[in-house]
């Protein structure tokens, strides 16, 4: 994957994927966190929601990374969770299409 | 403060006065989160609270040792910070509320 070229408008194209994803999975955090933060009521379920959310945010930073070498492993990945589809991803090439959809076992 | 002796009755007194100052403490610790989880809307505040919060964790861990040798300096600290009243002692012996006003600056 190293290899693979991207023309300027697949990079502004996979730019505006990525950070369509990203922004959604952070408004996903908060509003769970907060919907768990007004139930919560115990100190236990404090602790346990703080370390619930700090882990998150470890595993959102690992998952998005923008470099050219990882994108199709990480579109891969986000299209295996469903967090974008193939039609967003209209305007990549064909081998770079289909190398995510092949990473994404689908 | 290691060779002070504890009587039953201060034993249970200071659980008392340690339990509800704990229980009062992360009450508050509680009730801050909860506010601040819900004014949140951004990833950097969520991250935030969330780094806040755990280090608060900790503190609170190190500074409510109920062990009899560390007794005196903590509730002298929670005195200092206007947790605990020289009122709420009033059972244990002179020696131990003149050590604990002591610690506490007062």
């Amino acid at each position: 994957m190293h290899d693979i070229k991207w023309t300027n408008s697949e990079k502004k194209l996979a730019r505006e994927v990525f950070d369509t994803a990203v922004q959604q999975e952070l408004s996903e955090v908060i509003a769970d966190f907060k919907s768990k933060a007004a139930a919560l009521s115990e100190p236990d379920e404090l602790w346990s929601l703080v370390k619930r959310t700090d882990r998150r945010r470890q595993e959102i930073d690992d998952k998005y990374d923008f470099r050219y070498s990882q994108l199709l492993r990480v579109f891969g990945q986000l299209m295996r969770e469903g967090r974008i589809t193939e039609q967003a991803l209209t305007g990549l090439s064909e081998e770079k299409v289909s190398i995510i959809l092949h990473i994404a076992g689908l």
